[in-house]
């Protein structure tokens, strides 16, 4: 129980502290990874030793994760539960890519061919490696205001389901009225397709409001209006934002 | 009751599936209809596969919608009543248009002329077949958790017409002001005229904020900051967002 | 009582119909006077019907109110009490600069000279002329909804205030911090002066965000972000927008 | 206590009205020595007599808050517990760095050489006059609706920092969603580097939504709407804004 709770003694909470800087390191070695000047030394294949150190850091970070995971699962009682528990998925899903893509960095090395499999591969493997923001969840873990937060967000999770569901339906309505109003009576080119439309009206709606597509026609701007203010009557309502 | 309550048996909720599913369908429809490629398509007169199965589903769809509606209609003691009922209305709205569109387009065959009635009578028909999204609304008849949210907003109806009231009285006092003070005061071309301002000043107080239209003079600035804490005021004192 | 009270029966029913009508003729009137091709006749000097008809639109409306305003100082008993009225004081602003607007063009008709002084004149009466906005006011009068909400706000004034006086603390701290990262760190030409940071810092605490001035330098979006959630802390504590 | 407490007596009210004063003189003048025009000058090393009056205007300020602070100093019982409290340490950081700056100045200029080691003094001081805008938090010992403010704010921390932590796990978990979802899937530019999509995440989630970046692919827009969702649902369930 040192592992799960940060108020079962000294030990649990430096294990909790240690495990929420690792993150933290994790967090920070990703950010870094894509920095412009290191994304331009991996295209081109050289490594330069900040890029190494950074590898370092994060073989150090997985080794952890590993670890921690290891000792979880060994405390385990029923194996079966234990990797059905939804952190425990998460960790798995965030652990596992590094390994692959080591593997497959080892089988790619004698033939280092640059053919196309191997790009594709390339890819999939970045988005994997990608599943890293995934230890973020972790910290649900040892921060029991998180958790205190998480229950509340299950307990309200209705009314924001009710609320989502209705945002879709408005988004459903109006989009495609904004993007005939725009096409067909204002002929402007702004609003393609519904689908682009989509995008609008859920900007709009949530009050975010980038202005990469407004309605500039009249008929689109009565349309989007009326949208926009059944969307505050909405908030007003039933709940904000 | 089978066809009005997805509580009564597995034969309802069936029923109540399979419309939401053709609802699902006909959205989709409707959003792959206006995509660019598709468009063009529309507008040179041609028709690939791709265009043929468009219309071959929306037929499908309508035929359900239809069938579901003339169910409805023959269950129905009074006639009169049942095409009272809004959401009745509603899907008649849907449904017709489609059925027009189809005699107008066999009434144009014959005499294939470029003629202007027809150009015009082409866009009022993708208007009204632009009142398929309303099928949307049909999804009302199937969430409970819709109804529920739709009885929300009807109890907070007055508060909510108030703020929509109060949005309003506030849009007509800034908007000429902002007006004004860009125009006469500080010699600038955005806002050019009040109407243009009533959109700056809705976009502005229900803090959506595109940035298509900003005030940059000093005076300009002076009443459209003062026009903003006023709203904020107004969302604090009598309710989000 | 006729006058004041709606709900005093069917004249005081029509009364109040036939004021709320004219001032939206007035509103109507003051969005068409802004529209661009008739700015330009007037500026031209010359006169369409177009724009003659808007002149009589709104001499009636103006001949409606001061009658309605004559009715009600002949009903006062105290003329002193009448005139300190809010709601009066706001129809005598609203209606007077007409008058002197007409006076002054009967005065400048014979020595009609491009002189400076006329011009300037012209800018105040312009001015004063905006000022017939003031009659959106006016529904106060016959709204019992707005008088309610009215009554709301005033109710909240203290909490609105506080509110009001925090963000604009919040504005004077920000403001300077966000000017000085951006221009000695970050040499970014955007944040020109603190004024100009006033009207950054209130658009994006309001969460307006127009995005015609954004922080683009690592240390200016720091800033940004702690006064962004500072402001987003605010609201989730003191209420919202 | 003359100098603690505006309710003690109208000595004390006075008092407290010419602190307030003079800080908004303070926030005045610091405005207007950013005004382009000043600031050229100052480059030029040149000082117009508007210039010079805003060096005395600043002096005439800082001397009476020296002033306010030696007062309430000599009144403390405890020196210690005085130079401790947060209101005491913010006026020391405020009045501290125009002595020093006044101090450099009369150092310097002997040996009016344009060296680099000045140059770098000149960025320094200049940060450290910045500290001026501190003055603003000296608006919370005279202001008893600040004080009130303060204190809901306070009393609230905790719900406020849940959200605050709530909303930094949610960037760190989308920002670098949305970066490989632009940068890899969707080929575009905007989204460099993951700190620059934190940026982008916090803005967007708090609904600010300046515009300066906005996804353009469909993955990337996918990812946008479920954070934004996301948010929406977090402030529903958990507060405003």
């Amino acid at each position: 129980d040192v592992l799960d709770d940060p108020r079962s003694g000294p030990a649990g909470k430096l294990f909790a502290c240690v495990s929420v800087a690792f993150v933290a390191v994790t967090a920070v070695g990703l950010c870094l990874s894509t920095m412009p000047d290191i994304r331009a030394e991996e295209e081109r294949g050289s490594c330069s030793p900040k890029c190494r150190n950074l590898f370092v850091l994060e073989t150090v970070c997985v080794a952890w994760f590993s670890f921690e995971f290891l000792l979880r699962s060994l405390q385990a009682e029923s194996k079966c539960a234990f990797l059905r528990t939804p952190l425990n998925i998460i960790d798995i899903l965030a652990i596992l890519p590094f390994y692959v893509s080591l593997l497959v960095g080892l089988a790619a090395r004698p033939g280092a061919g640059g053919n196309k499999l191997l790009e594709r591969a390339g890819l999939v493997l970045r988005l994997l490696r990608a599943l890293r923001v995934l230890y973020v969840m972790r910290l649900a873990r040892h921060s029991l205001g998180l958790r205190s937060l998480g229950l509340t967000v299950r307990r309200c999770a209705r009314g924001v389901g009710l609320l989502l569901l209705f945002l879709c339906v408005a988004m459903a309505l109006f989009a495609p009225l904004v993007h005939l109003a725009e096409r067909e009576l204002g002929a402007r080119r702004d609003f393609s397709s519904v689908p682009a439309s989509y995008w609008w009206a859920v900007i709009s709606m949530t009050t975010v409001g980038y202005g990469d597509m407004v309605p500039r026609s009249l008929p689109g701007q009565v349309v989007a209006l009326s949208s926009i203010e059944a969307a505050a009557g909405l908030w007003a309502s039933a709940g904000p934002p």
